[in-house]
């Protein structure tokens, strides 16, 4: 528990796995005195009722009303269109973020419509498991978790002091919080989660399209490695979408040295140049090395994990 | 515990994951009577005794003495040269088996060597975690995991015999057997293994070549995805370059699929196909449905598992 709440009101538009998480753990926490979710779903937004998430409104403006914190938690692709929508009912003062995968094209779109009395600083969890929806949501998502913080080069002193409150709000949730260019944190996460997304995805479907496999060998035999990526390869097929659509140019950069590299490792696996293959997989575990140093990889990954923290 | 030993002797060359881990599963359930290790690696074999895994011979001579069950827990590229050097000690009557992740080119290279008395009888157990060595191992490694057999078309009565025993004893070890075509096994295994790894090994090198991102910032931010992909880059890498030598044929075949696949989503990335993109993610669901319901993605995988069961 949080010794006083960081917010009197927050406002959580987009109940999904990561809004009903950030609900359930500010409540859990303390963090908000007082919290309100919206759906642009009406089905979610009765099992939102249902589960007992907290207050739900019926409309973006009621969401927004007295909110001190909005909290975007839709696709990357709706961020533009929601920004727009919820614009004149944004509170004077009131802090205006998001969760999305992607930082630069998502800031430029809720600039664009922010009013100047209120405090942008996008934001990004790099927290999540496969599954979608509200009932996939638990209070310890973020527990051990970066939080990236985007904010706009804004030397005003009431911005800074609302990038600390956010901050501090996030931190109560269990994050670590990072603050970072949203240029820099596209590139940074092209590589460390938007092309293993992309390579997973691809992978299953490659799998799926052997005809020299039965899709029954593929399941039965999946614990070799395969399996892994199915896991990552479930997450939510909209959210992903919008995510290569709008991290374009540094997924398809950083896709471009992959594909290079996995020609040359090709290219040795064809001539038997053994020296070489030996060379890159030794050096792969190092990386590994680091991670479990760093305790990056603790007990376990939340991937498979549903809300009762519980792996499939 | 089974009710009686499938095996007087078995003899275990290799002591690293696997082998240490057959040592003590068949200690475990009793299903040799008698169990001994050799390794080639003075080191391996001083840490093997060290560990208590069972008697460890000195020489090959006498590891395969009285064994009536051999079984080479070398990598795939040391497997013709093993069966050379063990061949004129092999009992008649023996079986000699492998646990390799490829089967048609060694079980090739072990028919040139093996003696007519023993009874040759390839396989691969569907089981491992990313570390090495003897102490790697452990007694439930096999447990509700496939082990694939693919005995040679021998209508002789006694081979199918001592096929029914090997199967019986890798039973005892707690794995599932079927039993396949060679070059069956290395297609299937290519696609739901084989690939995987590379995938995993390249991405890893990717990450670690962007000047762009740092290393730190690469380890800070797995949980984004990169991380599950670490994991499976950590495992043995003469082990999988012996992989990638040996089952050249059906890795390129599958890795010009996937290529052929990714090149397909790059494009959809930089012409901003989103249907495309959403329908290829969406996809993948289906085959991670079908893995859950066939209880192939039970509570975890036993990568990132040490010996005593705890995740690192």
């Amino acid at each position: 528990m949080v010794e006083a709440p960081l917010f009197d009101r927050v406002a959580i538009i987009g109940a999904g796995l990561i809004g009903s998480s950030i609900a359930r753990a500010a409540r859990e926490t303390g963090a908000a005195r007082s919290l309100v979710l919206y759906d642009r779903s009406e089905d979610v937004r009765e099992e939102a009722s249902r589960l007992g998430l907290g207050e739900v409104a019926g409309t973006l403006e009621a969401v927004c009303r007295d909110a001190d914190c909005v909290i975007l938690c839709v696709p990357v692709g709706a961020v533009e269109e929601t920004a727009a929508a919820i614009a004149p009912y944004l509170k004077p003062g009131a802090i205006l973020t998001d969760v999305g995968s992607v930082k630069e094209s998502p800031l430029n779109a809720m600039k664009a419509h922010c009013p100047a009395s209120v405090h942008l600083i996008p934001g990004h969890p790099i927290a999540g498991t496969e599954k979608s929806g509200p009932a996939a949501g638990f209070a310890t998502l973020f527990q051990n978790t970066w939080h990236i913080l985007t904010p706009l080069p804004d030397e005003n002193e009431a911005y800074r002091g609302a990038v600390d409150r956010l901050a501090s709000f996030w931190e109560a949730l269990g994050s670590r919080v990072e603050i970072m260019d949203a240029a820099r944190h596209d590139r940074v996460l092209a590589i460390t989660s938007h092309l293993p997304h992309l390579i997973a995805y691809n992978i299953v479907s490659t799998a799926y399209d052997m005809e020299s496999v039965g899709e029954g060998e593929v399941v039965k035999y999946s614990a070799g490695g395969f399996r892994d990526f199915t896991r990552i390869a479930a997450s939510d097929p909209t959210m992903w979408r919008d995510v290569f659509l709008h991290n374009k140019e540094a997924v398809l950069e950083t896709l471009g040295r992959f594909s290079e590299d996995l020609a040359a490792l090709q290219r040795a696996i064809r001539w038997g140049d053994g020296d070489t293959l030996m060379q890159e997989f030794a050096r792969a575990r190092g990386i590994r090395k680091a991670i479990i140093e760093a305790g990056q990889d603790t007990a376990e990954t939340n991937f498979g994990r549903n809300r009762n923290g519980k792996k499939d």
